[in-house]
């Protein structure tokens, strides 16, 4: 198991990754890029007037269970596969009602009613993800979620999306973008 | 409930706390210091050459059940009572082992095994505490805990701090260091 990994997400327009969309699907949108980099460590500042940062680390697991963990484990694909030339980073933000809850009441919401872990596990090996948790830096989101995926899993991909927003789980979120890249 | 809230302490010359003794409990002590600050904001630098910074935010709570948590908010006393004028300063750091667990692996051994929470309500409302995380922010500490009591209270204070570290969730810590303060 590898410690916290910093990363930050640059919204410019030098990138490896080019942007398809960006669209506000609750809250606030992000400004209008033409592409993403992703920098292994924290940068405080943007290279250019333009653009953003999002910044996140990767961290212990939260809620899954360890038979969720070692499902999960067993199926989940590395990033950086040659054909996976989709991607998607999508910030959200959860609301106070939702950091307020108990350890107990939030895991009882996101797996046992909105079985978000589950739910994901159904479109793993063809969808490979990283989690940044970014609430404790004090960053705009609590958390920046990048996925990467094949053109031909591109329909799977927008199914799991519509499934977890319609969860929940998901009334709890009051920020959420959805940025869609390509690797040329 | 507030937000993440951001803290450094500073281990300096001319903090409020005067610190009485350092101890390495586990693994590297800390340089010793005349006194600790404590102020509300990150900081990234020393203003003196002496000394060190521990930086760590307060976050939304990993292990308490609603029932824990409700039992917990009914009992903790605020900071800064006028009476208590001894303190702690407990950075912790713990093992990838533990780091690498899933969330009910951790959990079952940190309160079903270790009564972590159970014990700490025992010496409420004599001790008042406010938990910082670091882990995520690349700080040398997973943890630290800030405690203040008043000197009538010292010898329950030592008994809760005994027994922590008899109980299995600490064979999870490999480093430790305990720094005792009064406010003069």
């Amino acid at each position: 198991v590898p410690p916290t990994r910093p990363f930050t997400f640059i919204g410019g327009d030098d990138g490896e990754w080019r942007v398809e969309r960006i669209d506000a699907v609750a809250g606030d949108s992000l400004q209008s890029v033409a592409t993403v980099a992703i920098v292994d460590r924290l940068i405080v500042e943007p290279s250019t007037a333009a653009g953003w940062l999002l910044r996140g680390v990767t961290s212990n697991e939260r809620y899954a269970t360890r038979r969720e963990h070692v499902l999960l484990a067993a199926a989940q694909p590395a990033l950086g596969r040659p054909e996976a030339t989709c991607a998607a980073l999508i910030p959200i933000r959860k609301t106070q009602q939702w950091w307020a809850m108990a350890q107990d009441e939030r895991r009882a919401i996101l797996e046992e009613e909105s079985r978000h872990i589950e739910t994901g596990l159904r479109y793993l090996p063809a969808v490979a993800r990283r989690l940044h948790h970014c609430r404790d830096l004090g960053e705009p989101f609590d958390f920046l979620t990048w996925f990467e995926y094949a053109p031909e899993d591109a329909h799977a991909f927008e199914e799991l999306v519509r499934i977890l927003r319609h969860s929940r789980e998901w009334s709890y979120v009051d920020r959420e973008v959805d940025i869609r890249l390509v690797r040329p």
